[in-house]
């Protein structure tokens, strides 16, 4: 197989060829299970979302040509199609097409949609298309970076006056409690134990020394558990401030070097009395609200924020602060934070966080700077 | 990066090319971590085994160059330069390599133990070598196909009276009894029962009827619960029958045809009063014998068979059988047995079991044929 350019030569980071057996054999085969897929359907939040932006605002699919990527199951495709559309092209990489073909046909609509194998760098369509619909998001948004192929389809397929399911998406970022922190704190110190016995056994009954490699075995280990963020569902009452908003994308106008590198400063105050800062929570929300042309009837928001009864299958992102810092109600946090795509595999990502804590009593703390990555 | 080739073009099986990105993203990647390089390097067992051979061997070693396929950390390598060899190179395809060169220098064996960073097929080696050593075997001896760089590497570097560590491998088959096949039939079942209620849902909430997929969602979830072997330490108990030798292997005379597939009939009787044939559990042992023309002082045995007390980070792979049997004492199983590469991945394995039950009474039960990954 060939490869094919991720990404644009702008900035400091220069586009880098993905290969596609790799990408395939790393990313898309996890598409390719029904298990997999039914694990996204089941997710009821998600499925409303999609659901009622779809039926509640039919004059958008009514009569229209719609493009479903990365189409998996089809459902998506299945249900513009059932809101009226005329045409429906469901793209989907993986063999999971085969599947949604089959279900494109047992609920009656193969003369509507069009299922194309194929990734959607790739394929070749007829026409342009009046929405373009996709269900994108990764962890944290842009977790997989599967968003380039929506503005890589919209750049080539949509036609001037089209609209974007979802139309807008925003990342969000806020301080939490969690005793997570505590858990992983201990695992690697425990590692750090095992691996001190270790030593001493591979000296005396093997006669061979390692400790030369204590400080590469520490840093991986650093990294596994304490660098890595986490998958979480949190409770609201672990999120101890306010919401900072780290980004905004408008899904007709973004390119992909705006999402190359996202950067931004933020602030937030703690709300809660005498509490530990264990870290910080990501997540994201998108809303389907048409086009200043041709406006949604009815705006729909999926949004992935902490919630008791509305989880949903992404949960948030965790990054662990270690060790947890004391904070109290009215204390300000100034973040920069920075995400990246990591050099070896651009569908995962790096985050640097920094912060500075500003006491209620004005003291301000030492800033601290920390890395995580979003495997 | 470009692509080698596996295996040899003879009788059914064609050599697939593999990618040799994607070979490094499934398989060697996970070399690389320090963490899984330490679980093999606390497996006491497997240490035992290698130890001994070389130091109760040194005459194989003392004044000699050997090769080490695949050195990992490089212990094997650095056991050599103790045991007196002239000069080592160990191959490590993975950035293993530089944790390894790293150990050698602390050891004070830089001027012994050469570390080479490369894949077999591909390095150089500035001359041909009187020992292999290499640590190759995977679950149930071929997972992992890692023989192969074995048996490239002898044919082109070592001498003609050099030696192979290990000089032989066997793989052994039983009869056993497990709880475990209750347990996978159990999360069959329940994934199939969630699957009615999910498709339910989907149709009545969502409008869309998914029970065309059934057939192949119940296909996926057999596969993953009842046709993929498991990782088990087995108890001595667990084994109700003979073992059964599958394969034999001579190291030194071994081509990668011989193992392209593995063809048997094999022979076992039930040695448990009243029991369930629950499946079969399958292990290898490895030798270190020399050769004929300079034989092993002190022949050494690495075997992992089902253990109270010296288990190994191998364990057993166990192969299912779904509903259990019952059978007795005396019962005989006529058992057909092939393994094969998977297409999609020559790394990993499918097994082919038919068996053949003989009662003591001399009725013979109807034969099954059942087909197993080894993910």
């Amino acid at each position: 197989m060939g490869s094919y350019q991720n990404g644009v030569v702008d900035g400091e980071r220069s586009a880098t060829p993905v290969d596609k057996g790799v990408d395939f054999a790393q990313y898309f085969c996890t598409y390719a299970f029904l298990f997999h897929q039914k694990e996204m359907l089941s997710d009821r939040v998600r499925m409303d979302a999609y659901f009622n932006s779809i039926f509640q605002n039919k004059h958008h699919f009514q009569g229209k040509t719609v493009l479903d990527v990365g189409a998996g199951s089809g459902i998506l495709a299945i249900w513009s199609a059932q809101a009226g559309a005329r045409k429906v092209y469901a793209v989907e990489a993986t063999k999971m097409s085969e599947h949604a073909r089959a279900l494109v046909r047992a609920n009656k609509l193969e003369d509507v949609v069009e299922v194309i194998e194929g990734s959607m760098e790739e394929v070749t369509l007829p026409e342009k298309v009046d929405v373009i619909i996709s269900e994108w998001m990764g962890y944290f948004l842009l977790r997989e970076s599967m968003f380039d192929s929506v503005i890589c389809a919209r750049d080539r397929w949509l036609k001037p006056m089209g609209i974007m399911y979802p139309s807008h998406a925003r990342m969000w970022v806020a301080p939490i409690r969690s005793g997570s922190v505590d858990k992983k704190i201990n695992d690697y110190e425990d590692a750090m134990d095992d691996w001190y016995h270790f030593t001493n056994e591979t000296k005396n009954k093997y006669g061979v020394d390692m400790s030369v490699l204590k400080k590469s075995f520490s840093e991986e280990q650093r990294k596994y558990y304490l660098q890595t963020s986490l998958w979480s569902n949190l409770h609201p009452h672990q999120v101890i401030g306010t919401a900072a908003l780290v980004k905004e994308i408008d899904c007709l106008t973004v390119t992909v070097n705006d999402i190359l590198e996202v950067r931004s400063n933020l602030s937030s105050s703690i709300t809660l009395e005498n509490t530990r800062l264990c870290g910080f929570g990501g997540w994201f929300d998108v809303h389907f609200r048409g086009r200043k042309e041709d406006p949604a009837q009815q705006e729909i928001e999926l949004t992935t924020a902490p919630s008791i009864d509305n989880g949903t299958h992404w949960g948030q992102q965790v990054f662990l602060l270690h060790p947890p810092i004391r904070v109290s109600e009215g204390d300000g946090l100034n973040v920069s934070f920075l995400m990246k795509r990591s050099m070896e595999n651009h569908r995962l990502l790096e985050v640097e966080l920094g912060c500075e804590i500003r006491q209620c009593s004005g003291t301000i703390l030492p800033s601290f700077n920390k890395k995580f990555y979003i495997e």
